[in-house]
């Protein structure tokens, strides 16, 4: 594929190449496991880890590499997680991006890994070892596509999402690449997402502004904390666009598409959640603050009761309540307001639901993407949370699947 | 069924009447759905109602009534949760208990309310002030398993258990009687508990052995402060054994099988757990305290990850120590211990798992009940907290049943 000139999503982003192939590490013969960024000299780096407690040793040897605030490249690897595999784990971390390193003629520690797969079984590094020229020779500006491929696990597909914003008549771009299905909380399902940009963000920026961002949008779909042994997000900047190091105006611009970037794939995770087939944003508005509403909005979209009854397109805003009542913020019930769609089901501590009502809530929560709003008047306080439905698919996947 | 004597689960408890009929609230016809409790005088009370911000009219009328320390009677409805409601609501509570105690011949205030079933409908108040007289006349002492069965809603069956304790040579006895399907937490099924003694307990005494026993019991199946609109547990404490107020070492017989009734009751609302197949309690053993270990459990036993696996029968330790490690408390995980009953599966950073230890592990999973433990190396801190199987049932029930 790597002859074939890409556009669109897989179009090129400059200062960068791409791979991604098959290494045996997952069971399927052939099936693409192992992915390849580089960028051509080492470039400023970002990244935001698990909180979890318990780290993969792929995890702990990305944090302490990012933290040089440059890198070269990123190598993942799906199939195996390499978490809870004690020492031997941290070893086959290092021999394989070792290897990578090698071929690519780089340091090691400028090679930052991530895993994503089954828990508790010691990464093949040997595999690894034994794929790494052909990953580093096969790396090019048109991989991304290959790439997006080989770091899924359980996903319906690959999800990128690609920004473009201008920066003194340039266009610059932030292109996001992520694997990760199901509802992340209450599923711990591990989430990896790589950002590759061609605009000069000094690595302080680039820290700040990945932070921000995945607050607003990785966040919004996990609990914070709520997270897999192996969860990463990193980010590097080639600045091939050329000039100087975006500040000011420019500097706003590519937070806002970073932002707008991560969003995207984000969004594309929650719609692959194990059997999802609605996704709704729930807004919370009039909270005491926003903390207060973000506190409410997450409850909700966490209940399994709330994503059950999304599951049977019930408009039971009874459910809604109750899990924001539960959530520990004050609110007066007798005051608030729900909405599915621009449907209100209650106002005034009083359900409006007639038969008509009803009907058209139904079919607000036939659609794949809706809105659901609670109105509080507590004060300005507002804050918004993604969830999917949660169905039987959720159950057999994880049930069946071991990670 | 007034005329047949009882004994065993449903022998008389001597100074209470009980009684359970239909009164047209549930759909089906003929569905018993209404129940009463009826003390021989106005006797000691003490009650835990939900922390959940949004309480049904009952909770709220039922928390004002019981502050008195005393109580005559408690009246019971399936079928309809009378929770946001309104005004209308509460006026609806105040009129179906003024009917009852009319009926009985006994003070308003001393009737305590307690409905479980769909949100957000009004009462039909004008059924249960039909059904009064014929409610209070049917009351007996052999009107227990009318009780019982009177105030389901989704459960398999009624829940009962009963615990004697020797006072001075003389037995007393504590009953529970209780319902509530599906692992509580993270469903949000009502629980209603009602618990009578023929012992007798100061109204101080009863409030306080009743929060330590519900701290131990039913907030070892449900996350304190996670709970339904409806939430109750009335215990209340007749005196008819005779004899002085229990103190010393007679109060702590009665705390002790306070405890244990609630735990029955408890363990069987788990194992109804709306689809549940498996019951396991998970201890966590030398966490850095108590409270530590409590939290990390209670992550553990909330994790769908974990109640899929148990589902599927699949010693997934990995998922057991991800949760534990996204709990918030720390430990290190090298030093931790995962076992199954007694297969020990993950100890010093590594699984101990083989094909052997995996069969003899899935062995256990099959059982009916069994043991998690997390055996950390941190501290002396110990806790228990106990959940079920998240399988297929549960999705068909809550998306499907409007609560």
């Amino acid at each position: 594929m790597a002859s074939k000139k890409k556009s669109g999503l897989f179009a090129p982003v400059a200062g960068f190449r791409f791979a991604g192939l098959s290494a045996g590490i997952k069971k399927k013969a052939g099936a693409p496991d192992l992915g390849l960024i580089v960028a051509d000299a080492d470039v400023p780096v970002a990244a935001v880890y698990t909180t979890n407690r318990v780290k993969a040793a792929p995890v702990r040897l990305a944090a302490k590499r990012t933290k040089r605030g440059k890198a070269r490249a990123v190598v993942v690897n799906a199939g195996n997680a390499n978490a809870c595999t004690g020492v031997a784990g941290m070893k086959a971390a290092k021999t394989s991006t070792a290897a990578v390193a090698s071929a690519l003629g780089v340091a090691p520690e400028s090679v930052i890994p991530a895993s994503t797969g089954v828990i508790g079984v010691l990464l093949p590094a040997e595999k690894i070892v034994d794929a790494a020229p052909s990953l580093a020779a096969s790396a090019s500006a048109e991989g991304i596509e290959d790439f997006a491929h080989a770091i899924l696990t359980t996903d319906r597909g690959p999800k990128l999402a690609r920004v473009s914003f201008e920066v003194g008549g340039q266009e610059a771009t932030v292109l996001a690449v992520a694997k990760g299905a199901g509802m992340i909380h209450p599923n711990m399902a591990t989430t990896l997402c790589f950002v590759v940009t061609d605009a000069k963000v000094g690595s302080k920026e680039l820290a700040s502004a990945l932070s921000e961002a995945s607050e607003l949008t990785f966040n919004r779909i996990s609990v914070d904390g709520d997270t897999s042994t192996n969860d990463a997000i990193v980010a590097m900047a080639s600045g091939a666009m050329g000039g100087r190091a975006l500040k000011g105006k420019g500097l706003t611009a590519f937070r806002e598409a970073l932002r707008e970037a991560l969003e995207g794939v984000a969004l594309q995770i929650v719609a692959d959640g194990e059997g999802a087939e609605h996704v709704a944003r729930i807004t919370v508005e009039g909270a005491r603050s926003d903390g207060s509403a973000l506190r409410i909005a997450r409850t909700m979209a966490t209940s399994p009761l709330v994503k059950t009854a999304m599951h049977g397109k019930d408009p039971n805003w009874g459910r809604l309540l109750a899990a924001a009542g539960r959530s520990g913020e004050r609110f007066d019930p007798e005051r608030a307001e729900v909405a599915l769609g621009d449907v209100t089901v209650f106002r005034d501590g009083l359900t409006t639901m007639d038969a008509e009502t009803e009907a058209k809530a139904g079919e607000v929560m036939k659609r794949p993407r809706y809105e659901i709003t609670l109105r509080l008047a507590e004060g300005k306080g507002r804050a918004f949370y993604w969830t999917c439905d949660l169905g039987h698919a959720y159950v057999s996947c994880n049930a069946d699947y071991r990670s």
